[in-house]
C-alpha cells in the first residue's frame, strides 16, 4: 500500500502562531470487572468500573499517527482483568495503586497514570431457607443484592515519584424533614422568594477527599476504614446540623471530616439542592403545615466548596467529574 | 376572534374506511409528592411518583377539541397533593385506591381510572450523636437516606364496579456467584456458545403481581405486609434455586409467590440476563477458576414469563412498562 | 457430579390451586449491529438494535431446567450478525421478517417469534474538501454523522402462518409556538388552572402503526416509503392543526395517517405534554406577551389514543414499550 | 425562638490544623428557558439550559449560616427569565455575558460569575400544506422539530475585569467506515489486540474552545458564525483525515480549528472510541469483508487532548464537565 494519500495532518506551514499539542491523555474507560473470591462455600464479591488515563511522550502519535509509544487501550483492559486475577482486589484504592504503578514503571514513554474506579456495593441475601446443599457441607453463601445508587469512587494518580489519592462517593441522597431555615438573604429587584423558617433540606451528595499520603516510604492509610468513617462523618454532619443555609451544612460536613480524619487533607463537596416546595393547598380550603411537598427536578440550587486542612493547598478540581 | 381558521380536523369525508377513535386515556404522569408526618420529634416520610390515566366519554375532545368532559391534567396533579394532605398515605396501594375511586365517582364522563405509583424507599440516618436539641426534649429523628435503585410500584384500575390491583418492583439487582449451569440446549448452525457448568447468574428483577381482590365488599389485602413478604419470596427463590437455566429460576420465583401468598393470583417477571463472562486469561499464562468476570451491557438475554394460580386467567400485559 | 442437590423447583404438591406457567418468551435483546455496504468509494450504513423474543414448547425448561427445546440467546445474537452478512439489511422491517421466519421455521419447538428493531439514522458528512484520495479515483463518501434522538422502530410477529407488522418512531420532539388554546374544560373543587388562549404546544411523539399486511401471499408494503410518508403526515398534522387540546392534535395526526396511508390499519400515539409555562414577570415590572417560557420536566400531561380504520380491531397494546 | 440549639459548626477549637474554607461557588443550575420572538407570522425560538455559579465573600454563610451576602438561587433563576425578556437572546454567548456582568456588577459581595449554557437546536417544520390561516395573511411559520442529541454549549466567566469564554459542543456522533488503521503499537505481555488495516472509526465528540477575547475594550467575536465554522472544521477534519490512530484524528481536528479560526486560542477534545468490532463469521462459513460490525458499549478507549495556539497557556480543565 502506498502512503501518498495519508499525508500527516501535523502542524501546518509555519504561520504566525501554529497549533501546538498541550495536555493529553488516553486509556481505556469503564472496564467493568467482577472478582469472586471463594472461601469454601462463602463467596466474596468485588464489582468495579475501572478507567485508566495515561500520559507521556505522545507527540508522534498526535502529529503523524505513529503508534510506537502507544500501548493499546485494549491492553489496558486486559491488564485490569489480569491484575484482578493476579493480585485480587483488596480495596478500590489498593487496586488502583497497583495498576497506576504498573503502567508508569513498565512503559518507558508513559510518565503519568490516572486510575479512576467506581465501586458498586452488594449485600448478602441472608436466606432463612439456605440454598440446597449436601448434608454435612457448609451452608452456601453466594447470593447478593445490589445495595443502591450510591457509588464509592477513587482516583489514583502517579507520576513515578509521588502519589495522589482522591476518594469519595456519588449518589448519596439524604433529606432532613426539619431543622432547616433560609432567611436574611440579599433582596434585589429580582427577588421574590419568601423566607423559610422550617423547610425540607435534601441533596444528593457528591464528595471527594484527598489523602495526605503521597510517598511510598510512608505507610498507606487503611483505605476501607477511612472510607466507612468518612462517609459516616458526612452523614452525621448532614443529619446533625441545624441548617440556616445549605452552605452551612456543606461546610459542617467538610470540616467534620477534616477534624476527625487526620489522613485527609482536603474535601470537595458538590450539593445540588433537591428542592421540596410546600404545596399551596389554600385554594382547596386546606392548610399545609409542612406536610405535603412537591419535588422539583430542575432548576436546582448547586452549592460547591472545598474545605482544606489549614496550610494545605487545594488540588481537587472545582468541577467533580466521573468516570 | 373569528373561528374560520380553526376548522376541526375530525373524521374526513366518508371514504370507504374512515378513521375511528379507539382506546384512549389521558392524565397527569409523574406527580412527585413527598408526605411528611410528624409524630413529635419523630418524622415519617412517604415519597411517591404518581401517574393517573383517565378514560371515558372523550370523543368530542378528540374530534373537535371540545373540552367539556375534560378535567385538566393540572387538576389531577392538584388532587394528588390535596389527597396526600386530606387522607395521608398509608400505603401506595391505599393511596391509589382513593385517587382512582375519586375520579370515577366524581366525574360523570370518566368511566375508568388507572393510577400508577412508584414508591422510593428511605432509611433513617441513625445518629450516634443525635441532632442538637434542647435538654429534656425527645431526640429528633428527621434525617433520612435514600435506600437505593430498587423501586416499589403499583397500578390500581377501577371502572366503578371492580378493582384490579397489580403491584411489584423494578430495579432489584441480584447475583448468584455459583449454583448456575447452562447446557443441553439446542445446537443449530449458528450456535457457538460453550456449555457452562458453573457460571454467575445475575439479573435485574422487574416483577408485577396481581391480587385476587377486586370487590369493595371483600376485605383489602394488607398491602405493605404483602409487598414485603412477596419481595422476600422472590429473593429467596432466586438465592435458593440451583439453576440450570434462568427460565427455571424465574419459574421458581413466580411459583413460590403463588404458593405462599394466597392473595396473589398472577405474577409476571421480566429478567434480563446480566451476563458476566469469564475472562480468558490464558494468553497471559493465568488460569481463571471462576474468579474474574467481565460484565457486559448489551446484548442481554431476556427471559419473561407469567405464572398464574391454576384456573386464573392472566391479565398482566406481556411487556411491563412504567410509569 | 451427583444431582441430589439440584431438586427441580417445579409445581409444588397438589394444593387447592398450584402455580401454572402461562405466557412466556425469551430471546436476545439489544443486539447492536452495523452493516456497511461498499459501492465503490461510496459506502452505505445501516445501524440497528435488534431484540428477539421466542415462544413455544418451553414448559420443561421452566419446570425442570431441561434446555432441550432452548436455542441459546447467544445463538440468536449470532443469527442476527450472520443474517446481516447473508441477506444484507434492505429495511428494518425486511430484516425482521427474515429473522422471525427463520426462528419459527427452523426450530420445531418455537411457535412464535417477535422481532423488535430500533434503527438509528445517519446523514452523510458532505465534505467541501473531499477526503484525501489518489487522483483519478472517485471521491470517498464514507463519513457519517448521527442524525438525532429520533428513532425508527418496528416489531414483526410471526406464528408460522400470519404476520403482524407494527412500525413507528420514538423521540420525535415537536413544538408549535402558537395556534394552541386550552379552555372550556371541567372545573371541580381542585381546579386552579387558568384558561389559555395562546400557548406553546410541545410533545415528544411516540407512535406505532400496524399494517394490514399479514399474509405471505400478498405483496409486502414498501416499508421505507411507508415510513417516510407516515412520519411526514404525523408532522404535518401536528404543525397544521389549530389545536384546542392535545387530544385534538393527536387525533388529527392519527386520522391523517389512516386517511392517507391505505397500508396502515391502526395507529397508536403517546404524546407527553411537554409543558412550557409562561413565566410571571409582573414582579419585575415586565409584561410577558408569550415571549418567555419555563420548561417543566415533571409532572406532564400524557395523552394516548388509538385511531383505527373503520372496522379494524385494535391490537397495539395500550402502553407502548421498547425495545 | 431561642438559638441555643443551633450552635454554628464553624472551625473547631484551634487544634494543630483546623479546617479552612477554600474555593466555593453557588448558584442555580439548569434553568430551562425558551424564548419566542414573533416576526409577524414567522416565529423564532431559542431553547437554553442556563447554570450560574457565583463566588465572592461567602465565609460567613459557610461558617455560621449568615445569609447577608447570599443572593438566593431563586433570584438567579428569576434573573435568567427576566433577562430573556428584557434583552432577548441573540446568542448563547451574548446572553451569558449579560448575566455574568449583571451579577458581578450589581452584587458587591460577588466577585466572580460563571455562566454555563446548553443550547438545543430546532429546525422548522416546512409544511407543504401550510397551517390554516385567513386568506391574505402571511403563512404561519411557528412549527419546530428538535434537531438531535447534539448540544451547543458555552461557559462565560467574569471577574469584573476580564472575560473568559469557552464554547463547544457535546453529543456529536460521527463515523468513518474506512480510512482508519491501527498498527505498529507497543506490545507488552498483556497485549492480544490484532493489528487493523481497515476499521470503522466512530466517536461522540465533546469539544471546548476558548476565545482570545477577554477585554470589553476589544470587539466581541461573532459568536454564532464562529460556532458554525468551528463545528464544520471539526467535522471536516474528522471526515478528511486518513487515520492511523484516534489521537491523530483528534489532533487534526484541533489543529484545523486553531489554524482556521483566529479568534480561538485553545481547543480541548474528548473522544471516546465507540468501538465497532468486526464480527467473526467464520464459524458459520461466512467471510466478513468489513461488512458486519457489533457495536460495543463499554469499555471504550478515551482519547483527550488540548491543542493551543503557540504561545498560549492552556486553561480549559482536563476533564470536560457539564452543565
Amino acid at each position: 500500500m502506498t502512503n501518498d494519500h495519508r499525508a500527516p495532518t501535523g502542524p501546518g506551514p509555519a504561520g504566525p502562531a501554529p497549533a501546538v499539542l498541550a495536555q493529553n491523555q488516553y486509556g481505556k474507560a469503564e472496564t467493568r470487572v467482577v472478582r469472586i473470591t471463594r472461601d469454601g462455600a462463602t463467596h466474596h464479591l468485588k464489582d468495579l468500573n475501572v478507567s485508566v488515563a495515561l500520559s507521556g511522550e505522545m507527540t508522534e502519535v498526535h502529529h503523524h499517527g505513529r503508534n510506537t509509544n502507544v500501548l493499546p487501550t485494549d491492553t489496558v483492559k486486559n491488564t485490569v482483568y489480569a491484575f484482578a486475577k493476579e493480585h485480587g482486589i483488596a480495596s478500590a484504592e489498593g487496586f488502583g495503586l497497583l495498576l497506576a504503578r504498573h503502567f508508569v514503571t513498565t512503559q518507558e514513554p508513559i510518565h503519568r497514570a490516572r486510575v479512576r474506579i467506581e465501586e458498586y456495593a452488594w449485600d448478602r441475601v441472608e436466606a432463612p431457607t439456605p440454598a440446597p446443599h449436601p448434608a454435612g457441607t457448609p451452608e452456601p453463601r453466594h447470593s447478593f443484592v445490589r445495595r443502591g445508587q450510591e457509588t464509592r469512587v477513587t482516583q489514583i494518580t502517579y507520576d513515578g515519584a509521588r502519589w495522589e489519592v482522591v476518594s469519595g462517593l456519588t449518589g448519596l441522597v439524604v433529606l432532613n424533614s426539619t431543622h432547616s431555615e433560609f432567611w436574611g438573604y440579599t433582596k434585589d429587584p429580582y427577588t421574590t422568594l419568601p423566607e423559610a423558617y422550617d423547610r425540607i433540606l435534601a441533596t444528593e451528595v457528591s464528595g471527594r477527599w484527598r489523602f495526605h499520603w503521597s510517598d511510598d516510604a510512608d505507610p498507606e492509610p487503611a483505605w476501607d476504614t477511612s472510607y466507612t468513617r468518612t462517609r459516616a462523618h458526612a452523614l452525621q454532619a448532614f443529619a446533625g446540623t441545624y441548617s440556616l443555609s445549605l452552605q452551612q451544612t456543606l461546610y459542617a460536613m467538610g470540616a467534620r471530616i477534616i477534624e476527625h480524619r487526620p489522613e485527609i487533607a482536603e474535601v470537595r463537596l458538590s450539593l445540588p439542592n433537591k428542592h421540596h416546595f410546600l404545596v399551596d393547598l389554600e385554594p382547596f380550603g386546606l392548610d399545609n403545615d409542612n406536610e405535603v411537598y412537591r419535588v422539583a427536578d430542575r432548576p436546582y440550587g448547586l452549592i460547591e466548596a472545598t474545605v482544606v486542612r489549614d496550610g494545605v493547598e487545594p488540588r481537587i478540581p472545582v468541577d467533580l467529574s466521573h468516570p
